[in-house]
């Protein structure tokens, strides 16, 4: 093999993603079915909302100059003028030293300009003492506060979430454009891999988990079409055909395992000899996760990830996603922490690398402990054990016990 | 309307979940599909992982005795014995004196105790050079060393995360014993709600968007079934009607909507009328979603959900959430913060309810810095905006800009 290159993850993020374009395809999901999708133009309301100006808490709509002064000792009082039901126009508009009974969600009438909380009145009959001295505004929300027609709710390249939905229902948006989903082809590499779920194994055979882990990962977390397409034995032959396969019906390509020298020789070979512009790094500055292989046939990634489970998880995360979530059109495509844990032991580090370790967390009084699980990276019952990974970033020597370090959550 | 009963967080924690029981049912699920299912049993590994003494390295396997005080200097020089192929079992025992190629993975011959990474070597056709002593167990995984047959890997009560799955596809298991997923009913109430997607809508209508981002929620964040099974209007008749069909169809019910309180009111009343133990609690001291009714028929909890987007978010959250997982049997159900951040801006608090604040986040070298978004809890474009809720907790004065809070994420 021609001479390794190893890159910096910053690299990886600045050269290989830069390279990776987004599928130009667009197709039409109802807005129930569109969580995890990346809408692929601005989502503009077509109406405003609130569409009223909007009582925000039961009470009495009031004109606020009316209320000057008003306090429990000297309450004002002002006529009972009429109810205003929920989701029914106002009877009538509000004259001065008028009070009307407005329930949350209710719209204000004409000539009222603040509502006063149903706690700070007294009713009695026709009369209503107010006992609190309002402003204007107060206790109202305005038609159009929250979003006026023609306004951009959403952005081009937002991955739709929960959260959104909200705003798209209220909106009566009932369909989105967004991107298609980008199909990934998974296959699986290694002289020493059957079916998980063989019943007759040899001693030396290991059951394939991270191909099937990968394809449940992909499909659950971003709603991709992720399919294990084969496993293929060390065979450089039967390797390229199925590559060769596999780019003319994805449009991402993953291999998965090979953690030897020879295993990894042979992947980056036949990547190289697949077209252009090939091979692109051979490697990444990062622990663990070392052996990732990163590759470019025209414009559809192909990357080799490391057989070792826990290299494998950290690379899928650190590597693979970018490279889907920028395919599939995604603005921010970069992994981001979830938040800062305080770390309970020293974590050394090598310079020159990112380091991924991971971590257990416990809770007290809302401080958050995260204790670093040393241990060999092939353990899966550790890796099921952990909750997150810390980061320790190049160019750090490690961090002390008692710091706050990133934490990153894979598994949500 | 009796008496109202606001409780605390905790005691709704305590009191009202503790009357929640798992549903006792137990359907089988392929580990393909088992993603958010909770287990019913403790899964018992029927195998050892590894299987056998494994290299995890590219190298040479050595008995580490023979490598006593080897250096690039003085290096010790072996007899090449064979090559270990991955996947296949030694060709014979290591003889003393000897070494034997070890890609990483491969099994290590009888005789070895040790691999000598490659770097730290040098071949010269029949004769290996070893440049650094070795200890001995180094870079090898002794069988049994991960996971040893009957070991339990997964307790009854824990959800299937991804991190999981490795472990369950390298042990071979190919179906779970998982809880039957909760059946839940979403009702939606008030006058002025009308369906998401009517083209013709009053002024004063307001488009229904609680309860279908609620079912969207459970089945994506839960796997739940959710149903939005109707929309009635302010009529205590006719949602008593439907309350008493979704308490025979389904496991839990949420009546979402309804903040004012005449609404709040009839909905208590009829959750007080539909059986025992009836009505729970009549609000919670928390900040948003106070209006959030518990209540419990048989076994059955039925929640009266606050109208306004980010009370309901918040409620759904807070207490929903984890009365839906504990009835589906999981043994952590609380919700737990994904890291803290540091404020920027003071928050003020009001003593005795907990805070939930809209967040925006930002990034500067591992610091993540949160910006409160303060803002009317009916503002949906701002809750599309947040990032995730701090919480501020009872009995707390507020915040102070450049403090650690915990951070929630509800949206990933």
């Amino acid at each position: 093999m021609e001479q390794l290159r190893f890159a910096t993850v910053e690299e990886i993020y600045e050269n290989y993603l830069s390279m990776i374009n987004p599928i130009d395809q667009v197709i039409d999901v109802p807005t129930q079915e569109s969580i995890k999708s990346v809408v692929f133009s601005d989502v503009v309301a077509e109406e405003d909302l609130p569409g009223f100006d909007k009582s925000l808490v039961d009470g009495y709509a009031v004109n606020s100059r009316d209320t000057k002064g008003a306090s429990p000792i000297m309450p004002v009082v002002l006529d009972f003028a009429f109810e205003v039901r929920i989701g029914d126009k106002p009877p009538a508009s509000l004259r001065p030293n008028e009070a009307a009974w407005v329930p949350t969600g209710a719209m204000i009438p004409e000539g009222a300009d603040a509502v006063v909380m149903v706690e700070n009145t007294q009713r009695f009959g026709k009369i209503v003492e107010i006992m609190k001295s309002t402003a204007p505004g107060e206790n109202v929300m305005k038609a159009q506060e929250d979003v006026h027609k023609g306004q951009i709710v959403i952005h081009k390249g937002t991955r739709i979430k929960l959260k959104h939905l909200s705003l798209l229902f209220s909106l009566g948006v009932q369909k989105l454009s967004v991107y298609r989903k980008p199909k990934v082809a998974i296959v699986s590499t290694g002289d020493e891999i059957v079916e998980p779920f063989v019943k007759q194994k040899q001693l030396t055979e290991v059951r394939d988990s991270n191909s099937y882990t990968l394809a449940s990962w992909l499909r659950n977390h971003y709603g991709l079409q992720a399919q294990r397409v084969a496993h293929v034995k060390d065979d450089e032959i039967f390797l390229k055909e199925i590559l060769v396969q596999c780019i003319e019906e994805y449009d991402a390509i993953v291999i998965s395992g090979g953690s030897s020298i020879g295993v990894r020789d042979i992947t980056a070979k036949v990547i190289q000899s697949l077209g252009s512009p090939g091979l692109i790094y051979h490697g990444a500055l990062i622990q663990p996760g070392k052996p990732t292989i990163f590759g470019l046939i025209d414009d559809k990634p192909i990357l080799g990830l490391p057989g070792n489970p826990v290299s494998f998880v950290v690379s899928t995360y650190v590597f693979l996603l970018p490279v889907l979530r920028k395919l599939e059109g995604e603005a921010t495509y970069l992994p981001v922490p979830c938040g800062t844990v305080r770390i309970s032991k020293n974590v050394p580090s090598v310079q020159g690398r990112e380091h991924f370790v991971r971590v257990k967390l416990s809770y007290e009084n809302g401080e958050i402990i995260a204790e670093p699980l040393f241990s060999e990276s092939s353990s899966l019952s550790n890796l099921a054990m952990a909750d997150g990974l810390i980061r320790i970033r190049r160019g750090v020597e490690g961090v002390y016990a008692g710091e706050h370090v990133e934490l990153y959550n894979l598994w949500e």
